[in-house]
């Protein structure tokens, strides 16, 4: 079923507002002047943070923490801050990610990549600075009064980001490549669950967190971030094996060129197309189970956003 | 005033033993087996994690920890895993610090640099792993019952480790550096309290919070702290400039090589020295104001030993 061109409309007004609120909130976070706790900021090592961090984007993660605590009736300045930091968990690692001994990239977002418009060791401080300050972000009592939920955040955002998520399984994508062995199916849906994954459903979970969300709720949701994290890597998978740089900002037909085994190689274009609509089906039968219809629409839409999308 | 040959004895009694403690607390946090949470644990990944962590060190900071909760009358699990996660982050920031983009060194502890040892990619992601496991291992229940204790601690550590302690104090030192421009005194003991002096001070500062001490005993500990990282840069530059490589296990003279200020360069050694014992003496005053002499024998003794060190 496809939405209304109204329904359409709400969603597109809701994506920019999650992508203006939360440029808002790390442009104050990483602002330039001296803050008032006096911390010291280096002024190359601050730029180089805003660089990757600010002015581009779709946003997305920010995007589903803010919907689905809105879903759950809660807004504001705690949620948008959640949102910041796992959004400067993401742009930390897309820094390390670009670096000469990683994927060696040059162009991101349409722009040079933080090691470019700096210099190697820069980017390296300002990922781990924008990974580090995420967490000091979070733990911060201007999150959320409740202590408890505040390290209860920190928790779940650690353990999506580190060995058991993001981080893990970009070794394992790495190992795979050091070993110059192709995975199979079974070995790139764990590295994909952990590698890209694991960031989303924690964007779901913590917006479940923020919204006090009942437990039923709470492992619908986390179904849905599932279903719609597989969702997105699958349409990553297709966007790299047929799309072109200019429409991506980044470079294109990557995997094919290292001859990485993905879902698109493994399952053939076709078959990769219907279980990506699959899992937006299994996204929106998990939002049912919320009992919080027809306010899930926004939700259900960015399923098929994240399936659809084409860069 | 020297030690006695006995307190001498007590004191190495202690080093060694938060030496072990901590080993054992991080040997058990990074085990190889995939742990009861059911996270998946990338062997190479976690092998270069556990490269870069155990087997070595003089375990500083963990010590001081230790000791500032026990003076306080605290001890067992909740401050060995605060004091091993701020060790996984001296342990992350030494393996990028070593990246040939940074300082590219090739020995640390007297064996080969974690990207040596392992591969560049490798390294990097083992820096993340390990910085991100520091806030998992501090937000989890298993540290500490009090979740406002577990988030105040969590926010400490990530100022300390940030933009506004360690890592602000690196891009400092490589700002000067890509610059060639050598920094004034003022600069060089800004830079240098936030590169190595913030790690110090929170170790302290986490042991007093730990221990739940009062507010005339925390500022006492605060002062005591900052006064030791101050103690321990001075000997570290004076070690730079006359120690040998193998001695320390790394290599010598690098700051001299590469006509970089510090406070040897500029005061001379003797006067290098002289502030070092200054700072020893202020310390010591900071401990006679927490009111708990004796007991704060073993904090003395650890800024005198921190001055004196040869490695």
């Amino acid at each position: 079923m496809n939405a209304s061109p109204r329904a359409d409309e709400d969603f597109r007004h809701r994506l920019d507002f999650a992508a203006e609120a939360t440029e808002a909130t790390l442009a104050g976070l990483l602002a330039t002047q001296r803050l008032p706790d006096e911390i010291a900021r280096p002024s190359r090592l601050l730029e180089a943070m805003r660089y990757a961090s600010l002015g581009g984007g779709k946003r997305l993660r920010p995007f589903l923490v803010i919907e689905t605590a809105r879903l759950l009736g809660v807004e504001g300045t705690g949620v948008l801050r959640v949102a910041s930091a796992l959004e400067m968990i993401h742009c930390y690692s897309l820094v390390h990610d670009d670096l000469p001994a990683m994927d060696d990239d040059d162009l991101r977002r349409g722009r040079p990549t933080c090691h470019k418009a700096f210099d190697e060791a820069t980017a390296i401080l300002a990922g781990d600075g924008l990974l580090t300050y995420a967490f000091d972000v979070v733990a911060d009592a201007a999150t959320h009064e409740d202590p408890t939920l505040r390290a209860d955040l920190v928790l779940a955002l650690a353990r999506a980001s580190g060995l058991g998520g993001m981080v893990g399984g970009q070794a394992l994508d790495l190992a795979a490549e050091i070993a110059a062995r192709p995975l199979s199916q079974a070995e790139i849906l764990e590295m994909q669950a952990m590698k890209t994954g694991a960031l989303l459903r924690f964007a779901v979970d913590a917006g479940a967190m923020l919204g006090r969300a009942s437990p039923q709720q709470s492992s619908a949701l986390t179904a849905y971030g599932k279903a719609l994290g597989a969702a997105f890597q699958i349409a990553d998978d297709i966007l790299d094996a047929e799309g072109d740089t200019v429409a991506l900002g980044k470079r294109a037909g990557k995997d094919a060129a290292r001859g990485k085994a993905t879902l698109v190689s493994l399952l053939g274009l076709e078959a990769a197309r219907k279980r990506c609509d699959q899992l937006v089906e299994e996204a929106t039968q998990a939002l049912d189970k919320t009992g919080l219809k027809p306010a899930t629409q926004t939700l259900e839409q960015a399923a098929r956003f994240v399936a659809a999308r084409r860069n």
